[in-house]
């Protein structure tokens, strides 16, 4: 079955909020074996309104839309979805005393537009709202099913895990899982050489590489009857590509890298300090983003200045006059400096040019070194990146992420 | 002139990512007169791309195509739409030797594929890519003008500012103009009911009140012809606001507290560190992602440990012991701390619970201290905030800057 979202709302067309229902609806709705197609967003204009879902009712088995429902006039998706199907609205009692109820519950006055909430299409399967007071509902027409839900999330998701998806699982026979195969530090065209002969001979499950900044995610979906194992097709493909692209692939279930880092320091039992120049904090702030990482975060010293290099990680004024504060020499100092500091397993420093200012022809924009300290060892590396400040700042943490993973997984 | 936004990506369809593209694009082209009346998402599908195309040149004068830009085989977007418009794709020297470059500069290899993002349809005005290899394009087909961008926001954004927007500029005669009033610290609710009567009896511009994490923004938008100017219109009404709401609001151009406290340091020439426990990095991430900072940002520490806590910061373990690490009196200790190992005119603190593990009776997740110090003078806040792990630890952080906002104005 193929499916599409119709959002209905002028504050997405003026870029108020963003369609996050279609994103949570796309997610859930191929558990059940049904498939999205497309997405669109129309404003509350029931002219424009009827034309997107003529074209719905011509390309699509399921159309889902979502808001519109409210008892403002602006609040046309029943009235103008009952138009198209020819079907009345007609009062429910059950759902006028609930929106009674609700505001009851809550001291709120009902306004008389509020009844309107309560008239639905005839026949059609009523969807509860228990957060809100608009209920959705489904009204199959011939092979079509037309499903609307309220706009607000907090309304909308309960009311398609607990109503929409059970209709769509007890209807299919036919779901699809997926798994994400992440990666580090190889990029996109390389890695789709690099796995093109698993992607041209694979049929179910597909294969389906893309770049996010810095990293890129290989999307691999299966395609199971009722009671058969998506597993079984999808680990072997997995494993071929983990085979190809070695230790590369970090994640095999869209796990992020900060969360595998903090993984394997907790479940090592391994403590880290970390340096950090030029990104500010960021790479504390993504370990610290995972709870429970204080069990092995001991802390950090963003050292922007040479003075606190100096004083507080004790990099010596020898090496920051000769090499300069972005060096591989400051790097492995920071890293060192601030594991003495903090008296944990590893130190971690991260130093470079973020831009926009600060380059020279020497040491130009995105020239980042990094360095990790552990036992007797020190590794470092030099980093050439590209792109806004922002960017380099979020691929250079990454990069200080990746370093501590694969130092770990080699130990 | 009516526009519509077509999403390419398979990716969209499947909720991996959201379409924060459609939302940007959506916010910007209102102000060179450019109306938006849907938003289509479709996948890495040609013949789908297709129909949606077909639909949208019967609808709209401007369609804005994001994303299937790139080297692979599943990026097709130009193939497609040069397929309908019967345009043929000719290389482009310049943009080849700008990938060329791109590719040296950075060290990587240049694979064959990338050599198709040189393509483009015959005749079409190049959209430069600086943070990317894949170019954009306008064409121009009758009274229909085509527009493709490559998905990533951080190259699709620079394009539009840079290109696309004059391109409207240029044609328009009706413009729409914006400006953002940010208020921090008052509720969304609180703040409607303190500016109704100045948002009931505007018709040009009109007033748009809504909440983001933490904070609430007022939008300000004068419709005006060519020549005229739209800041007539809208200074004298953020006037008002700013009469009715007083210090709450910190910025009147949309910059955000970060950039705000940020020139305040800067044009005041007021050094600052900072101490940070359960935000591990949040406030120094934020400040230190604005440029030139460093003339004023001197680092941070950031004490998870009460060890580094009392080392480092010279907390005493008797305060520590007393009133623990969350606390008043730990927070000014802090910011008293680091404001004297930084020898610096500002120190601010920041400690608290941010869950979702750590909460007692007495010390609830989201209890959060918050501290500043300058001169001989300590000013500190407690804060009880709401939400998970992240909610809080961003809100601690806004109302730490905010600490330093009010802090400097008042001198």
């Amino acid at each position: 079955m193929n499916a599409e979202i119709i959002a209905v709302g002028t504050e997405l067309l003026l870029g108020q909020i963003v369609n996050t229902n279609a994103q949570y609806i796309s997610q859930r709705l191929p558990e059940v074996g049904v498939n999205v197609y497309y997405h669109n967003v129309v404003g509350d204009n029931p002219e424009r309104l009827k034309k997107c879902l003529g074209i719905a009712m011509e390309r699509s088995d399921v159309i889902i839309l979502t808001g519109g429902l409210g008892p403002t006039k602006d609040d046309l998706t029943k009235e103008t979805v009952a138009g198209i199907l020819e079907k009345k609205l007609v009062l429910h009692d059950e759902s006028y005393e609930t929106i009674k109820a609700f505001f009851k519950k809550y001291n709120r006055r009902m306004t008389e537009n509020n009844i309107k909430q309560a008239y639905l299409p005839e026949g059609c399967i009523i969807v509860k709202n228990k957060n809100g007071t608009a209920p959705g509902c489904i009204v199959e027409c011939g092979a079509k099913t037309i499903i609307m839900l309220p706009g607000p999330p907090s309304e909308m998701r309960p009311m398609f895990e607990e109503t929409v998806l059970p209709y769509f699982m007890e209807r299919s026979d036919c779901l699809l899982t997926s798994k994400y195969v992440r990666i580090f530090g190889i990029g996109e065209s390389q890695v789709e050489n690099m796995i093109l002969h698993i992607v041209e001979k694979q049929k179910n499950p597909t294969i389906a590489p893309y770049a996010k900044q810095g990293e890129v995610m290989s999307r691999v979906t299966a395609r199971c009857k009722k009671g058969e194992s998506p597993e079984s097709l999808i680990d072997p493909v997995i494993e071929e590509i983990k085979d190809r692209l070695g230790d590369a692939v970090y994640s095999i279930n869209n796990m992020g890298l900060e969360e595998v880092v903090a993984d394997l320091l907790v479940s090592n039992n391994l403590t880290i300090a970390i340096a950090e120049s030029c990104t500010g904090g960021l790479v504390s702030k993504k370990l610290t983003d995972i709870p429970g990482i204080s069990r092995v975060f001991e802390g950090s010293v963003i050292s922007y200045s040479n003075n606190l290099k100096n004083e507080i990680l004790g990099v010596s004024n020898e090496i920051l006059g000769k090499y300069g504060a972005v060096s591989n020499e400051t790097a492995i100092e920071m890293a060192k400096g601030v594991r003495k500091l903090a008296n944990t397993n590893i130190g971690l420093s991260i130093t470079g040019i973020a831009g926009p200012d600060g380059g020279t022809p020497e040491k130009p924009i995105g020239l980042v070194y990094i360095a990790i300290s552990y036992g007797d060892v020190v590794d470092s590396e030099e980093l050439k990146l590209w792109g806004e400040r922002s960017r380099i700042r979020n691929v250079a943490s990454l990069h200080a992420l990746d370093l501590v993973r694969r130092y770990i997984i080699d130990l």
